[in-house]
């Protein structure tokens, strides 16, 4: 199965149509997109493959789509653990990791990186989303090559961070070797998925056939119940 | 299995410390508990059941989450069409409407209520959650007393509405009784569920144990990814 891809400038527009004319919060959308990223962490890494689940969160939306799959994992059994070198302004952010706190989800230092890197048995990269327009900034360069450097598997929220959304991975630096062992595009994939081999899943399932429609989407079918599907397995799935 | 229950003011108590010292607001809330009634739903009445649910709802947040369930019953195939007749003045309420007509899910008119009735196959009370204080106003009384006389099976929400959230079913008058085939729980029970025999489900799978100790809740050992657990069977039960 393949779905139709989102450019990024296209995703930003039906983010903003879902929020200005769809009657959607961000809080509403962010809470089914990372409920939907939780969900696929149960497929690919069930509790038996290892609790010990690390968030690396950037400073936007991703980043809080990773807040909310923390809080979900936590309530799974999971022992989820958040990276989060640059907190966003947004106050939901604020809040979400107040949620967090609550549920006592540890938030690391910038100097238990590596350990944490080490003691993880899976990584959710929600650092970038489709609203990444390159190059990175510090923290993140390092960040991202610690992460490709290491043996942990990862699942990259809606894009593999360091990747341009239309053209893949860079040619070179961080990033340039980065391939997640699965992916959860979020509404629809974006351009960058042709350049992504491992598990395929689609998530977020708020779409309205008059938006997929103005869009040229696909309208996932979910079957019953489920927030996330998988789309596609290549050949170099590592789950 | 048996969950301690929650009076009507704990419950008023338990709700305001999510968003005053949790960093929850009401969307969240709302979308959760909305999605927990929707996975009920799933369970009682399959889409091989009958697509056709009639959703009542009540002015307060109790409608609220009958509205967010509704759009995910639309999601998964269901027909939901939804009976408003005093609509409450918070924002969110009718940016979920705005959701739903995006939607196409139809909001039927008062006269076409008695009709709605005979056409659907399940009907979900979201009138009157833990915060009734009774009387009904109209038009109320005259919607419960034709919901009571009906035999379409319901599924009420965190209370069968008319009861009083201590003491149960009123005495005479509309609900006097009334006894829907299941009922969820938001949270934890409500004191009137020792009155209720049906289906009994839990839902909202947000609680920490923080807040269950400090309300003297048990935490509900939901079953892998659900957002719903059913607590228990009684022997009357209807579906």
């Amino acid at each position: 199965m393949s779905l139709k891809a989102i450019s990024a400038k296209d995703a930003a527009s039906l983010d903003k149509d879902l929020m200005d004319m769809g009657g959607w919060s961000l809080d509403q959308l962010m809470e089914l997109a990372g409920l939907s990223v939780s969900q696929a962490v149960w497929r690919i890494h069930p509790l038996s493959a290892g609790k010990n689940v690390l968030v690396v969160c950037g400073p936007g939306n991703n980043g809080g789509d990773g807040l909310v799959a923390a809080r979900h994992l936590a309530q799974y059994g999971y022992n989820p653990s958040i990276y989060y070198p640059k907190q966003g302004k947004n106050e939901l952010y604020t809040r979400l990791r107040t949620q967090l706190e609550n549920l006592s989800i540890p938030f690391i230092t910038d100097a238990n990186f590596k350990t944490a890197l080490g003691e993880t048995s899976l990584l959710i990269d929600a650092i970038f989303g489709f609203s990444f327009g390159g190059p990175l900034r510090d923290p993140f360069p390092g960040i991202i090559a610690q992460i490709e450097a290491s043996n942990v598997p990862v699942l990259s929220v809606d894009a593999p961070s360091s990747w341009d959304i239309a053209t893949g991975p860079p040619g070179q630096g961080p990033g340039a070797g980065f391939m997640p062992a699965a992916l959860i595009s979020l509404s629809a994939p974006k351009p960058c998925v042709k350049f992504f081999s491992g598990r395929h899943f689609i998530g977020g399932r708020f779409l309205t056939p008059a938006i997929a429609e103005k869009y040229g989407l696909d309208l996932p079918k979910y079957p019953g119940i489920d927030q996330v599907m998988e789309v596609g397995v290549n050949a170099d799935a590592r789950f």
